[in-house]
């Protein structure tokens, strides 16, 4: 394997972090336009002809050959010149870190992380009563250096795919040829889209989630009171956004959670997403009939002054809609709406986070955090798909989505679950009406319940599906999902499965920087350039390791025939002849087409190819000859 | 692993054969109804209180655990009896099994496979001038014993399911509440169905392939020139019926292929079906351009009589379309295509497949050989998807259709291939128009190009979707596509990803028997029952694996929690609760909905909780008490 593992160096007290870092093989990291956009280019073999393929690169400074990684000093702020310039933001003595943050370690933080060597006290945060989202700056007409980095970031250098005609079903989404800055503020403005960037997190790179714009998908790590520690989850982080995870959500529970989630930014070139109340609940103990908007309240500002990028906040599980989740064959399996839901039957009384929201939102604006308003009663099965419950809620994020554009705070919507492939167009067609067409953030859905152990691939169906028909952001299920916790490779797996199928939405919706893989992929096999092949794949690893283990020799790398049709008798081999046969006889392909036409030419070919017929079929020595 | 390897004794001089046999865990073979129809029951806890959950079988005699298996003599003739009793069929003297049947193998037979110990050398076929289609039974008004299995088969004792509300968009399907008899053979009839069941693969447990009736599935199998061997064909037959394969491909190339297909056909109980231009090239010395009808004919002949149950054949790959893949990404990719293409380049005449064809239709009648009309030009990437040539061919197997119809033979088409997500849909409507809804018979199709190792995904998608819009049968792809040939493990993935897809799309079509296992699944989940959750997954060994990777104990496998949120808190817990909450109040789950009314029983509610709430969280130990 080409990966480079680095081994770093850290004081003996410190976790032990080891993560993969170095180029993703056949890539190279490059850094477009004044904004120094980080892209990755696979580069093709010569005999192709064709120019260097780039794709869209989540993996930060960690592939990139000359970057220094130092994971106990954390990434570079490369938004902090962009933050301070707009002069509306204020440092201030912070937080401080208090035991229940990390679970009431004592005093000595016995079964404790160490804390992040370099952790800042004096974060930022708008100006007394100013706002600092990018949703108000968009809404002011300002075009930030954020969505300037967004737009090129998007384009992928799409001015040269100009000769691509757009094919596609948008479902009424509204993709540019070619996307502007001020197509992006617009986007922002009207809550197409977000732009998540806590002024506390400038090691972020900028990155857009809308209809809009490339489907992006969402990575969850983090550990439990089960199983994980903190250099794991840092090291699943790296992992993650090495294959493409747009989004990192940590879902800590148990102790350390502040900690973990300090390492966990200071590393991210990603948002980094939470659910806040997990953390809440373990500071009263685990009761959630304890829990307080105080204690929330707490919780909100201490992730904020750690750069947390979205929340998920589960307003919408309101106290009427609970006992509708009585009759559900699998009830509540948010956990978040779980803890809800207990504390509303307990208190009999209303959401304190659906009645504190305009507050939470005031946070949310002073920090530039985002909203994924969660969806607690999500379907957790087929039977409880789009059920009176489930429907209840998006009404509620809808009317939710609206109080915090009018403050100017960005807005996603999460969304399920568990969903027959015929009810899954319902659920977008209900959110992109009910929330003013605010980003759709949805987990799967899974089409079957019956095959634990893949349902990475039931959801990745609903994936593929809901991601065409305009969700925004798919968050990733491993093969664990339902009997346990992911460890590397399942992660790996996940985020593989999620690229592939956010891919795919782009291709369907008409993307117009999406098909040049595909062709790019295509073609290369076609010419047999094995190495291009796996280069251009989303995982090159496995794809060589998978031909290697049945063509092992170096010469079958370089081979005119693969192991499922032998060296004999290959019918892209043949294809090329056809076609090669056609370009001898000075015919243009295109030209080629019309059946009606085609008698004379074929007589002539059939004389030809009689006479040259005898090479075709190669011995197998040739083959391995990549000249011929 | 609860798989029971059977290590059989064989003859020192044959081939070492090593199957798994043995119940799949958690379930026990049944036989229903007079046809004594294979069926699987997977057995839930007692605690449960629910009956077993039927599934339907492909696995065979293996799955029995007081079959006797011998790899040696083959499984017994099931269907024999019928054929007889219908008294329309003679027995011959076999054409004589030749030396390039196994690729030009000499007297002393060195490098090959050994020949089957058992063989047949008397074969049936229909008496002269007859026809033993079982669509010519049908149409005849002939309910055969054939077609009552399949009733009782499709069926899953759905009588049992009568509460079960229909829910699904069928796209212009007609699946019944209740499959009949006569149900099977009037869409047989109207060749909406197929029942491949060549009279010499008497060993088949008789199936249906159709819109109307459960999606299927089919494994592909077979060695190449470089690389398995028969011990290893026959395992991976045996292998793929056990998780869910409903028809095996034997699509061997190089030597053996007479033998291997011997050992495979006498020892499967689902139809087999292969590509004789396959086995007619290798006659030839793999020269494309020496192949002849007279050559092609012999094969037939050959496979006819050694079983096999469907055909595919390439007659739709004609002269003038052959021109139309010149400008295509990917050329022609199916191996029968390029041979065809070949054939008719170098001849410049039409293929010898389209001007035979009504005599390939004598020989099918006569043994009961169902067409399975192949896609020679279907698109290999993206970017040919949908285009002149793949629909060309199609109208040309839809005009074959109807002419292998009027002979009773039963007939389905084979379908792509690479199609993104926004083309999958006119595919199967184009079909359906085409070959006037003879069963559609589709391979994936991949949604993106970018991911192979993950193609087994890709596809997975397209296989889900196309499966939902009214294909009968989706060919699986393992995750070894395009790099190298399936080992053991890609041939299980392979099929529990398509089982997955076809239960998948079941479900979407609104199945009356599909959704009853999803909910029995979420039921166990949801009660913690996590044998019966294993159990009744597609694959239990792999669900109970990944369980215990994070939670190995035993008590963990009866712990009313799981390892994503540990003991402490869980979400699936809290719904418990709030059910068992209502219950108590005497509210029945049903009236306990009407948000409005609710108001009152959440102030009782309230006050109850809090009179009992310090029980909720319950202490680990306690968790683990299945009696709780």
């Amino acid at each position: 394997m080409a990966d480079i593992d680095s081994h770093l160096e850290i004081p003996p007290a410190g976790p032990q972090f080891d993560v993969t870092t170095g180029p993703i093989r056949g890539s190279r990291k490059i850094y477009v336009g004044p904004r120094r956009v980080a892209m990755r280019e696979i580069v093709l073999e010569p005999t192709s002809g064709d120019a260097p393929v780039r794709v869209y690169d989540t993996s930060g400074p960690y592939t990139d050959s000359d970057a220094q990684i130092d994971i106990q000093s954390g990434l570079p702020l490369i938004r902090r010149e962009w933050q301070i310039e707009r002069g509306d933001i204020e440092a201030y003595d912070a937080r401080m870190v208090r035991p229940e943050d990390n679970g009431q370690l004592g005093p000595d933080r016995s079964g404790g992380v160490a804390p992040f060597p370099k952790v800042v006290n004096r974060p930022f945060r708008a100006k007394a009563g100013g706002n600092i989202s990018q949703m108000h700056y968009a809404r002011q007409g300002v075009i930030t250096p954020e969505m300037e980095y967004v737009a090129e970031r998007e384009n992928l250098g799409r001015e040269r795919l100009a000769e691509y005609v757009r094919d596609g079903q948008d479902w009424g989404a509204q993709i540019p040829d070619f996307v502007t800055p001020e197509f992006v503020r617009d986007e922002v403005a009207r809550g197409r889209a977000i732009i998540p960037s806590n002024v506390n997190h400038a090691e972020a790179e900028p990155m857009a989630i809308g209809r809009n714009f490339l489907v992006k998908i969402n990575a969850n790590i983090g550990n439990s009171a089960v199983a994980s520690d903190v250099a794991q989850e840092v090291d699943k982080m790296v992992w993650s956004i090495r294959w493409g995870a747009d989004t990192v959500m940590d879902l800590s529970t148990g102790r350390n959670i502040h900690d973990t989630r300090e390492w966990i930014i200071r590393n991210s070139p990603v948002p980094i997403g939470t659910v806040p109340i997990y953390q809440a609940l373990e500071k009263v103990g685990g009761i959630a009939e304890e829990l307080s908007w105080e204690v929330f309240r707490d919780t909100l500002i201490e992730q904020a002054e750690q750069g947390v990028d979205y929340f998920t906040i589960h307003a919408g599980v309101r106290l009427p809609y609970i006992p509708m989740a009585a009759k559900r064959m699998t009830g509540i399996v948010s956990r978040g709406g779980s803890i809800m839901a207990k504390w509303c039957l307990s208190h009999h009384k209303e959401s304190f986070l659906y009645e504190h929201f305009d507050e939470i939102t005031e946070i949310c604006k002073a920090y530039d955090i985002a909203y994924s308003l969660g969806d607690g009663l999500r379907p957790g099965s087929i039977a409880d798909a789009n059920d009176e419950a489930q429907f209840s809620e998006l009404y509620t994020l809808g009317e939710l989505t609206k109080r915090a554009w009018e403050q100017d705070v960005q807005v996603m919507i999460e969304g399920p679950g568990h969903v027959p492939m015929h009810k899954i167009k319902e659920n977008m067609d209900k959110q992109l009406e009910a929330c003013g067409e605010a980003p759709f953030y949805t987990l799967g859905p899974l089409v079957t319940d019956i095959a634990p152990g893949y349902d990475h691939i039931t959801s990745g169906i609903g994936a593929g599906m809901i991601g065409w028909y305009g969700t925004a952001m798919l968050c990733y299920v491993t093969p664990k999902e339902h009997l346990g916790l992911p460890d590397r490779d399942d992660v790996k797996v996940g985020v593989v499965t999620y690229k592939l199928a956010a891919h795919a939405a782009d291709l369907a919706k008409g993307h117009p920087a999406a098909q040049v893989r595909d062709d790019a992929l295509s073609k290369s096999r076609f010419e047999f350039r094995w190495r291009d092949q796996f280069n251009l794949s989303l995982d090159p690893d496995t794809a060589e390791q998978y031909h290697d283990q049945t063509l092992p020799a170096e010469g079958a790398r370089t081979a005119h025939f693969c192991s499922m049709c032998g060296p004999k008798f290959c019918s892209m081999k043949i294809s090329q002849e056809v076609r090669e046969f056609a370009a001898k006889q000075n015919q243009p392909s295109d030209d080629f087409i019309a059946a009606e036409d085609a008698q004379a030419g074929m007589e002539e070919m059939s004389r030809v190819y009689k006479e040259k017929g005898e090479k075709l079929y190669l011995p197998e020595e040739e083959t391995a000859d990549p000249a011929e």
